[in-house]
């Protein structure tokens, strides 16, 4: 079920502190019922005191049952009353049917300007150890600095609440990423710059996240760090449980790692080179504001 | 595991676009291994330049297995390498062992004080068309005009992404209200103002996502309207499909509504009484504003 058109209404009235009743008609198109807005009744439309001039837009759908009822309180058919950027759609996701996407008056453009900046991702990728999450902290450092809000979505934290019911198995594991890149994208919708940092070792699953935001506003950033020195570093202990078998299914030991074929950033250290954690936090802030990230 | 003990050194040194280095010792604690930290080797202390006094705080566990390697490169052991606001956890929670818990040197006040607001969760529950939605917009709408941040997250715009994999069975819909709490708690920690708006109907889940909040943080607001209210509503054409058996399982209809027993706010609204959406939302604004939630 698709949104086959819209409607836009213009209802041009000074209401402050005032509402204003319009009785409007029912819109059919190809034999289908669109929707009937105020039902044959009043509507109310309501502002804030600085909108002189509510525009209406209805996004509707082929079963048309959007159906506003005869109570003119504010809380009925939704679409209608709200500000010019309410839609409504009705469509089945998934293993969801029946719901319905509410699109807010605010939108992500709104907050983004309110937080003079650009909400996106920035996700991390690279072996345990190679420095990610020290990278995002440094990252949100420096945007801090720079006024900016940014927030960390780390694979370990994320299993310390939303996924803790998931495993390290292959399955559980990919359901862990699906459901960052998920929260990520709310994040950035929500005009954040979210730096999301995980091992997330197969590009399938990469791109998949990719997929769920505009073109551009998801920044790869691979931290290139050869097996060795991230086994040398060690920080959790993990590589020596690997070797001994303790851990099974470890990237990088007995599990593979994908690097990006494409990323928009690749840091790179080898053994020897000793790039701090700000300095390279850097290339990631030179290229958001190359970018226009950084404003709104 | 849990952690226990804490260790906080402080290495007071000027170092602008400099680096120091400091050896460490090895740390006991009857008779368990807290952390090697500098390992006998070196370890790089890296500040930004505003930084003269770096404390170094660390968590550890009965494990003990926080250990750095010797690479100066400021990616090694992390906590001891970053600000002072870093710590260390390894723990095992739930499905998930071998997870370190990353605290990060930006935290939640900082993320408050930079919008001047601070981070909560308005969680509106109620009947199927009570409004939930409606509200959550009208108070989006509010709460930016007064140059905050909010973000919605609602049930039914959350089944598009995140929770897409759910259906609407009992242990499905459990599942989607904790991961809407998880989430929230997340847009909470950001310093976001997070409107969540489901129906969900039960205390238990409900008083679960309260629980991952601090105390105060967790908003409860209740669209307390009658069921033939939002059945004459029926802004998405759903109670005519729960009675005609169509949907089953439905809130109101064959499925049971818990209201709460102590929300924060109780939204009421009769039959015959019309407030607008804008005036409800007022009172929650009120709230915030007396709460000190719309200041840092």
């Amino acid at each position: 079920m698709t949104a086959v058109g819209n409607l836009t209404l213009n209802l041009c009235k000074s209401y402050e502190a005032s509402t204003t009743h319009s009785k409007l008609a029912v819109f059919h198109s190809g034999g289908k019922k669109l929707g009937i807005f105020g039902g044959g009744g009043r509507i109310k439309a309501i502002g804030a005191s600085k909108t002189t001039c509510q525009q209406i837009q209805v996004s509707h759908n082929y079963n048309g049952d959007i159906i506003t009822n005869n109570c003119g309180d504010g809380f009925s058919g939704t679409s209608v009353h709200r500000s010019g950027k309410n839609t409504i759609k009705m469509s089945t996701i998934g293993n969801s049917s029946n719901i319905l996407w509410h699109k807010c008056s605010v939108e992500k453009s709104d907050r983004e300007e309110l937080l003079n900046q650009k909400g996106c991702v920035i996700w991390i990728t690279g072996l345990s150890g190679s420095g990610k999450s020290t990278m995002a902290c440094a990252l949100s450092r420096s945007l801090h600095a720079r006024g900016k809000l940014a927030y960390i979505l780390d694979g370990d934290n994320c299993r310390h609440g939303l996924n803790s019911d998931l495993s390290f198995e292959a399955e559980d594991r990919a359901e862990n990423i699906r459901r960052t890149g998920e929260v990520a994208k709310l994040f950035a919708d929500a005009g954040i710059i979210c730096i999301a940092s995980l091992i997330s070792p197969f590009r399938k699953e990469r791109d998949t996240c990719r997929a769920l935001l505009p073109e551009g506003d998801f920044i790869e950033v691979y931290m290139d760090v050869p097996l060795q020195v991230c086994e040398s570093r060690d920080p959790k202990g993990l590589y020596k449980l690997a070797r001994a078998g303790k851990i099974k299914g470890f990237t990088g030991i007995d599990d593979p790692y994908e690097p990006p074929l494409n990323a928009e950033i690749v840091l790179r250290q080898t053994e020897g080179t000793c790039d701090s954690p700000n300095d390279l936090a850097e290339k990631i802030v030179s290229y958001l504001e190359r970018k226009g990230y950084l404003n709104a």
